[in-house]
């Protein structure tokens, strides 16, 4: 182990232990001092944009000296436009209930114990994510509200925004007199500091990676802390029988073009055999249009002039791109199996005016979000009107799917006795 | 890697592909679908009790064989009241109610989609436990009940045991016309067979691992799949300044002596030392009477003569044993601090008549269940009214404190649609 390395370790530990201190002091705050805290973050990230600009241009800097692709370039890039929305975010999430304290479930035992099941903060969340520098302070917000004590491992690419916007939130924290480690971020670029992280068994709760399925599938083999796997989604559209051709075509076009790069995108389509000669030249229409290559299996290629074969790699594909595969069945359970084969538990859905089948979809298809007639693009927390979002879920423990501030939280059981003992 | 690892691990990869098949077909059954099979395990495991225990007893001479301890001989040992107790506890579970398929909560949006939460089985479960081969057949009908296949993986020195009751269990599915991989035991006994089943991503949804700290810890450490953390439980009282003796002393000794083995038993006392002077002595005595050991801090040891001197790491100790570690405090405060110091997160109590106290107690202890006046033994799936339960979760992601059928479960959101597209 390199001298650097040996730093590392030990600071991320300290981190991990002032953390755990400061857990236990976040929890005793009320909504109202929770609030007031999110409100003046919104207003000292706005006040304080010249300061976050200055940081954000030495990551825009080093980014463009390294010819970092001009998309990133975009991502990594703060504007007063986008302080501003960020503190938008922030005042929206002071507005939202607050999920701690609230009794779940009560009962009264024979022997007069009285069980309240209660929610309470999860604790310290670490968050693992990439180039975005809004995600510091999207995250901090809602962790916080939900009580929880935050340490964030942001991208290298973005340390010095990520680094300043952190310097600004500690400081509205210090100054409502309350201890600045409810939110620490780790300021090494190494890679060692993700791995350093994951080993804070014991002071760390829970860790929730954000960005690339290559960065969730590091940070899930890797850890010694629960996570909560976020973000993959080969999101498939199936193309019923019964399908009402006239609403597939624009929630395909709705799914696969109205954002491409995001996780609730249609990836792939199912089209069952009797439709088939009516739907494809519809939908190969509709996709040239909309600048889409299709990659079409042996059964439609014909049908799609302007396709290339589609091989099984494309079947479980995340394309994010003007790119959509397609796979001819010969009935709902084919297509079922098929999704349940390729897909990656996020948002899939049905076309269909068949009762019968969209039960079947509905109940058969493991996913977070099971759609009829509906584009898969609405998998979101705001949509969900969860009010905010700390990313999607695509594993079935503690929360799946869209993940507002209840999912930030856990419960524990209070029990009132007199004297009480077991028999 | 030796023919028989290779051997190993093809074989558990085949168990997951199977068992991931046979997840669709579970999940389809009806509540009295399953609970027709669960009626009939019970009967054919009471009709099937001679070729159970001649199996049983090859395990038991083994044990014998090898010098075992007389105790975990006992834990191994079924007899014909041990298989009904069996068989009575899977028609308990028959007669719990089906937790799948329950609305969890419902909305409509604006634009006319209807969102349900409903409730999913989780998919297909790894449980890896010790010795006691009850547990396979436990494990099974609470699993199944919640519409979960299961993987077992028992101690090494039950696998007799364990693959006769498994082999009864898939009779009896494969009689009413079902998948018999339903269930599976890992028939190997090498430890490499623990590593391949916590590699199974993609094909095991959850491990929960029941027994011994070391072996939770193991999976903990090694699993790429979510883990349920069950168990371990280093259980505090704290006697406060306000506490009624007369309450304390018999909390303390249902706490310490009615089950020393199990993880909600108490192992260390915290005591205000303003109460010290009029309890300790009567706590001496009454430790006395019940054979119990005392390590007693330097503040206490005085007023306890026959106590030996409590190390820190007494205090990070769960005896599981007739030994009981006490520490004084100057506060509630530094109590809380105490147990969150050195508590495992499972059951903690204080004794009080003082309200704020309580309280305080009850919002600063860091752990699943939070007792006030009442003994810790209480926490348990049956106590609380769940019915039965696979474990206790020490951890805060998903579930916390007894596990139940509900607790076995996952959700999806179903939404359904008439054309909408996101704008």
């Amino acid at each position: 182990m390199s001298n650097d390395a040996a730093k590392i370790k030990e600071e991320i530990l300290s981190m991990g232990v002032k953390a755990k201190a400061a857990k236990y002091e976040l929890a005793k705050l009320s909504t109202e001092e929770k609030n007031k805290v999110l409100l003046e973050v919104a207003e000292e990230l706005v006040n304080s944009k010249d300061e976050i600009l200055k940081e954000n241009a030495k990551d825009i800097k080093k980014g463009e000296d390294e010819g970092m692709h001009p998309g990133l370039v975009d991502r990594l890039r703060l504007t007063e436009a986008r302080i501003e929305d960020i503190a938008l975010g922030i005042r929206q999430v002071a507005e939202l209930p607050d999920p701690i304290g609230e009794v779940l479930d009560k009962s009264v035992l024979e022997n007069g114990l009285k069980i309240n099941k209660v929610s309470v903060p999860l604790g310290v969340i670490g968050i693992i994510y990439e180039s975005r520098p809004n995600v510091t302070a999207d995250a901090f917000s809602l962790t916080f509200k939900a009580g929880n004590v935050v340490i964030l491992k942001g991208g290298s690419d973005a340390i010095c925004s990520n680094l300043a916007i952190t310097a600004v939130i500690r400081r509205v924290i210090e100054r409502n007199g309350y201890n600045p480690d409810f939110i620490q971020l780790i300021p090494f670029t190494d890679r060692s500091a993700v791995n350093e992280l994951l080993s804070l068994r014991g002071y760390v709760d829970v860790i929730i990676p954000r960005g690339s399925a290559r960065l969730i599938r590091t940070v899930c083999d890797n850890s010694k802390i629960p996570v909560i796997e976020t973000g993959s989604g080969n999101c498939h559209i199936y193309i019923d029988e019964f399908a009402d051709i006239k609403k597939a075509i624009p929630i395909i076009i709705n799914a696969k073009t109205q954002r491409i790069g995001v996780c609730n995108a249609a990836e792939s389509l199912v089209v069952h055999e009797k439709i088939r000669d009516a739907f494809l030249p519809e939908l190969s229409k509709a996709m040239k249009e909309n600048k889409v290559e299709l990659r079409a299996d042996s059964l439609s290629i014909d049908l799609l002039p302007e396709s290339k074969p589609a091989t099984e790699e494309d079947f479980g594909t995340e394309y994010l791109d003007y790119i959509l595969s397609v796979k001819t069945v010969k009935n709902v359970d084919e297509a079922i199996s098929h999704i349940n084969k390729y897909n990656t538990g996020h948002s899939e859905s049905i076309i269909t005016e068949n009762k019968e089948n969209a039960e079947k979809f509905l109940n058969g298809v493991d996913a977070a979000c099971v759609y009829v007639n509906a584009s898969t693009r609405f998998t979101d927390g705001f949509q969900f009107g969860l009010g905010a979002e700390i990313g999607i879920s695509t594993q079935k423990l503690h929360a799946r799917g869209p993940m507002g501030l209840k999912e930030l939280c856990s419960y524990k059981y209070q029990i009132i006795g007199d004297g009480q003992v077991r028999p």
